[in-house]
C-alpha cells in the first residue's frame, strides 16, 4: 500500500504538548487523530481530575484499545451473520 | 446493553505500572486490551528509546486511535459497497 506515498512530518498539539508525526498519512489524517486523542484525555480528565498526565495518556490508550478491539469483535460478527445468510 | 452486569474492577499492569479499571467488562476482557497497550508501548519504545513515559503513551494512544479510525473508515467502505450490490 505504500507505493509512491512521501513520508510526511505532521505537527500536533496534544494536550498541550507538541508531536511530530512521520508517516505516509495525509496532514489531515493525522490532525483528525490528533484531535480525537486530545478530546479522549480531556474526557478521561474531567472524570479523574488527580491522574497525572502519564497515567491519564496510558488510560487514554487503554480506552481507546477497548474501544478498537470490541468494535474488531462487532465486524467479525457481522461478517460471521452475513456468511450465513 | 448494561442491564444486570455489575461493575468490576480489575487490575492491570502496563509498562511496570500497575491501574485499576472499574467497568462492566469481562476481566479477561480488560487484561486482553491491557496486554495490547502494553505491547504497543514497548513497540513504539523500541523504535524511539529516547521517548519519556508520557510522550510514549500519548503516542500510544495517536497510534491506537489512528488504527481505529483507519479501520472505521475501511468498514464503512465495505458496507457501502454491500449495500450497492
Amino acid at each position: 500500500m505504500s507505493e509512491g506515498k512521501e513520508r510526511q512530518r505532521t505537527t500536533v498539539s496534544i494536550y498541550g504538548q507538541q508531536y511530530t508525526v512521520v508517516g505516509e498519512d495525509e496532514p489531515e489524517h493525522v490532525q483528525n487523530v490528533a484531535r480525537a486523542v486530545d478530546q479522549k484525555m480531556r474526557e478521561i480528565k474531567s472524570i479523574n481530575p488527580y491522574l497525572d498526565t502519564t497515567r491519564l495518556a496510558v488510560l487514554t490508550a487503554i480506552n481507546v484499545m477497548d474501544d478498537q478491539l470490541k468494535q474488531q469483535a462487532l465486524t467479525e460478527k457481522e461478517r460471521l451473520e452475513k456468511d450465513e445468510d
